[in-house]
């Protein structure tokens, strides 16, 4: 719990600015001093593989550190009802029964700086068959200034990250002078409800911070995303007549087809879209998943197929799903045959894209303090991936920095995050901290 | 078991045309008397869900339907390696723990005609969704004429006619005059290896008739069938960097595409196959089943598809699996990156296709008594799918009919069979049996 010793007469001034050379000293070598623990922590946090549905070990622990470090606990099962009721809302296509989001809150003595939500996602996408991992995807093992695993990138390193800065800032010998939320959701990688389920319980901040790996970088922009499930079905015979009936596989061939058609249109359009006319292929349809037919010999009479399509900010998700739902009734036609049905439900993401507004405050200080740890300017990039962040900026107007180490391989096998990026961007979220809430002498 | 008392003076010359009128008014007749009962037979046959490798309540029901009769009984459990050492043997991908052949054999008081196998398979293929069913694929529901099920025509109503063409011989007042072997095997709808096992147990005769359904024609040719699992495999990535990964699913379309340009020739050399020229599209390569990825948002690192090639009479497995390996190299090639795999494996059928000589003294009697049940003559026709006949005709050198009852959309929903068609047939076999074998007065 904060302390319950105010010291207002200790106000040093909310800003990055105002932490004189030792103070800024003194918190850079507390992360270096506290590192080895920090790897520590990171590392049994994605022993906890916590997939979708399976995230309550991995909160666990994240609880017990935020009750370790005295903050105010929250824990609360996300309500598919209450987060239906909002425009950002993802479908919720499984049970939540289980799944919680956790927030740990630190209150100051008294308030004089400005208050920041700390952001980070403890849910983690599938590993995938294991004999393609060099090593075990849940060893968490280090090698070579690397550390290996999935969700170590993808954002076990960022969510330790939130936490040890908040350490170094206190272990210098200060307590920040503003609130601050440290949040752990669920449901980043599939809707985004857990981030809306926190706004929806009324955390804000004067800023908000997502650790994110973004490669040393600030996010500029990024896409909206929509998830949909696509079912290509029909009348299915004997395989010897083949040519007489429909088959679902090779009908879902054609509607993947008919997709490529709208992604190459929206790619087309990327010189009307400011931070996105410069990427090649700004806008991805994945066919992340397929199955299809339940015998070799029998012509299949359906086939279904997970589709992730990405959209530009400024269109919203109902008009991208409009687009997609025309798009498959082309598909449909031209299969020329009443017998086949293509259908499509919302199955997760339907997000729209933002763009960070340049000039803030937040984007300011992070820079400095991003200098500080790296000794380079803060680059800022448009990402063609979904990030929490839409959700502070499009509904609640917030400055929301994503900002996170560099990994390789998210989603992918043999994920792994740079350590010495790590180490770097802890130093500069700590700063961060303290120049942002601004801080006191520990009391 | 057969009678005890030979009664070799009543000798009737073997061939349909010996019988008289009168006894073959009396086998018609019996067949009448009996076909409710037939028809409730298989309607019990039809509601044991005998799925691959779940055979046993079907084969439980075969067992006792020919200890009833007298059979002398043979039950086995397939044997994987004696089966493996066999040139004509299917790939064996699962157990066949539990999974049993029946043979019950029909032994004359003394041998005066030529002996005859009844063969047919009770496996059947996956029923799929049930909602796509007017009414639950197991319940056998007769209507307007119709016998609807999995597995109604494919080929429980063939079994059932087995057995009930042998009652009408027997209750017309006749014993047939040489061995019959009743075989109910199981893997006819995967590999064809319960047929192979049967053979391979010494089972053997001067034919075979085996009542698949066939539209009340007899098979004059079919094709090979080769089954095989194609794996696409690679290196995964965020969906963000979705050009830079490789993409398993959009992968497995483009080899399919390949396979489907080695199907086109194939198909266009059907004028170098006897009875198949005149065939629109004898070759059909079948994508059965498909999987791949396991998360919306991450790029596919493998996909695998079951395969159901065709290929023709006269061409090994060995001759067009080499070519279809070749076929999956080019795509592979094709996909122009390093990190890409394309592998295959066999998973069940490996399979020559066959042609049935013309002429033989089986064909003839078989045209006799087709005439005789359905007035008009008995047509032959090429079929485009597998048989285990195959392994009659190629390895044992038997005139081997494959010759059964009217059906519709067997693999497919609704599979159903036609009663009157079913009663016809039923009567050709009869009067087959008594033909082929010759009868003496039952002792």
């Amino acid at each position: 719990m904060p302390s319950a010793d105010p010291t207002s007469s200790t106000l040093a001034d909310a800003g990055a600015a105002a932490l004189d050379e030792t103070a800024r000293r003194a918190i850079l070598d507390a992360v270096d001093a506290a590192f080895d623990r920090q790897l520590a922590f990171t590392q049994e946090l994605i022993r906890e593989p916590s997939l979708r549905g399976r995230e309550a070990g991995a909160q666990d622990l994240m609880e017990r550190a935020m009750a370790e470090r005295g903050l105010e606990l929250d824990r609360w099962q996300l309500d598919p009802e209450e987060i239906g009721t909002h425009v950002g809302a993802g479908a919720v296509a499984i049970s939540y029964e289980g799944m919680t989001n956790v927030v740990g809150s630190y209150e100051p003595a008294e308030t004089l700086g400005r208050s920041l939500i700390l952001n980070g996602h403890v849910d983690v996408v599938p590993d995938g068959p294991h004999e393609q991992w060099a090593r075990n995807p849940w060893d968490a093992h280090i090698e070579d200034g690397w550390l290996y695993g999935r969700g170590s990138g993808d954002m076990k390193a960022g969510l330790g990250a939130m936490l040890f800065a908040f350490d170094a800032v206190r272990a210098a010998g200060f307590d920040p002078a503003a609130r601050i939320h440290f949040q752990s959701v669920v449901e980043e990688e599939s809707t985004g409800n857990g981030t809306l389920a926190a706004i929806q319980r009324g955390y804000t901040a004067d800023a908000v911070l997502i650790p994110e790996p973004e490669e040393d970088m600030l996010v500029r922009a990024n896409v909206g995303v929509i998830w949909a499930k696509v079912r290509v079905g029909g009348t299915p015979t004997h395989v010897r007549e083949m040519t007489s009936g429909f088959n679902a596989i090779d009908a879902a061939i054609a509607v993947v087809a008919q997709l490529r058609v709208l992604e190459a249109e929206w790619n087309a359009e990327r010189s009307r879209h400011p931070h996105f006319e410069h990427l090649d292929h700004p806008i991805n349809f994945n066919i992340g998943q397929i199955s299809g037919g339940d015998w070799p010999s029998s012509v299949p009479a359906w086939c279904e197929f997970e589709l992730r399509a990405a959209l530009y900010p400024g269109m919203t998700a109902d008009e991208a799903w409009a687009r997609i739902l025309e798009q498959l009734a082309i598909a449909e036609a031209a299969l020329g045959t009443a017998d086949a049905t293509v259908t499509a439900e919302k199955t997760g993401f339907y997000a729209e894209g933002y763009v960070l507004e340049e000039g803030s405050d937040a984007e300011r200080l992070l820079g400095e303090t991003h200098e500080a740890a790296f000794g380079s300017p803060l680059d800022s990039f448009t990402t063609p991936g979904y990030i929490d962040s839409r959700l502070f900026v499009l509904y609640e107007g917030l400055p929301t920095l994503v900002y996170g180490p560099k990994t390789e391989q998210i989603h992918g096998y043999d994920e792994r995050t740079s350590i010495d990026s790590l180490r770097r961007v802890t130093k500069s979220i700590a700063l961060f901290i303290a120049g942002w809430c601004g801080v006191t002498p520990r009391g």
